[in-house]
């Protein structure tokens, strides 16, 4: 059982349910977060910095939201609601963009593969853990109404 | 012209056209994101803080998600794509929770009073700037698939 | 009066003597935020990028510093103590080194200029409170033996 | 071998010589920020949450501080210089303040006790990291008139 999951059992009002779900989704994003900013830098440091601005700017942006991300969750513990929910999805798109485009070029550069598999993998943790959420109902304030505009 | 009105402009490759939506959009964000933090902080130190607990935590997460919006969005000059759509949507969503709690005592709490508006304006800011992105097919890239599970 | 001074006048306990202090202070930083995050993606978008990879990094750096400052600082309301003294410390330091590596291709850069401008300003607004916190006595818990084993 | 230090070790211009270092700071500054925010949210859950208010504004500042301390870390792979070492110390600070506020009532909660614990773990790995950086002179362009004008 990590830190997490050990703190969070401390939580006076803890959702046991969801419990496990919330902490292993947590270390994903936080480990997410924090290969992306690796990534990030590596790519700068890359001779050919200039054919990876795009990946530069989508690996700070996944970092952003992965890092908001866990920083909600860690708050979710008693119903998560409709933020935690759309904020889980807009994880889920920014996790895809920078894993497609780390691994466009993941052939050349060792920290851009490994930034994707990391990136692939929080982005499944939080498709499980909207799955189970919506299915528990504890997500069921979201309405079509605050659907994307584009959907 | 504001501060990051003026810095935007001297983007080397700017999209002109939603420049104004863009500032205008970033001061929203900013200022609500502490404003947030503020009325969480204040709410915090109010003699009857244990009926503030969900102020408190919606305060938080909206701060939060202000933040990492507008974090992204300060990097989205050239070309805004599925992530920001996917992040300006999630911060409706946290406005929108934010200001029904702060509206539900903001005749108890003034503090509260000026953070249900500010989150509105915010919300509003977002809610007016993805459809503009949207209009102009920047943000095509978002599908049907990446859609919310739930809608 | 701006937004963030409305909000702070409305906190149950706050420290009348310092608001303005705290309000310009935290305006400084937001802006010094925003401005570091436009000067990274607009250096990044420059034709010379690989030669501008330590501007990147100072800005990315500078703004990460002045926006965790400035969270702490609106949560610093009642009395500002040792945290916050030695966070607006780490943000003259950050301030500082940014505005040193923009002003150095201010001269061909227009961003860069601006963010030196804003930097300075940032750093002179800390200083400012920095002294103001410390003349009141409000930091005094700040001793010698928390001061960096380098000095 | 983590994933951080995994990353790190791809890194196109890394500092061998420090980098498990860098790697242990990075995975204790996560692993408290994170659980200085889940002590915050728990004692927010507390009965007597009016008793906490200050365990919950020093567990957001560390968690904050924790926080923009790691992003900076992981961009210091080169050359730590003023910046990182000015963060570095604001983080021990915010550590101890922390610390001692969780350890006054860690025998009445569980989650106070955990956090007081991680975080003077973080303390001692930021401290150790400062005099290893120290030592080796990365970080020798601090000089006396950057340390804090109250030391």
């Amino acid at each position: 059982m990590g830190t997490i999951e050990t703190m969070l059992r401390r939580h006076p009002r803890i959702d046991e349910h969801h419990l496990r779900d919330f902490a292993e989704t947590l270390d994903a994003l936080t480990s997410c977060a924090e290969v992306c900013s690796a990534c990030a830098d590596a790519c700068l440091a890359e001779e050919q910095v200039a054919k990876l601005r795009t990946c530069i700017s989508l690996n700070l942006d996944c970092a952003e939201v992965c890092g908001a991300t866990a920083r909600l969750l860690v708050r979710q513990t008693e119903m998560p609601g409709p933020v935690v929910h759309a904020q889980l999805h807009a994880c889920v798109v920014a996790c895809q963009a920078c894993a497609d485009e780390c691994e466009s070029h993941a052939g050349m550069h060792d920290h851009c593969r490994i930034c994707a598999e990391t990136c692939h993998r929080c982005q499944e943790q939080c498709n499980y853990l909207l799955g189970e959420i919506s299915a528990s109902g504890t997500a069921e304030r979201v309405d079509p109404l605050e659907s994307p505009p584009l959907s």
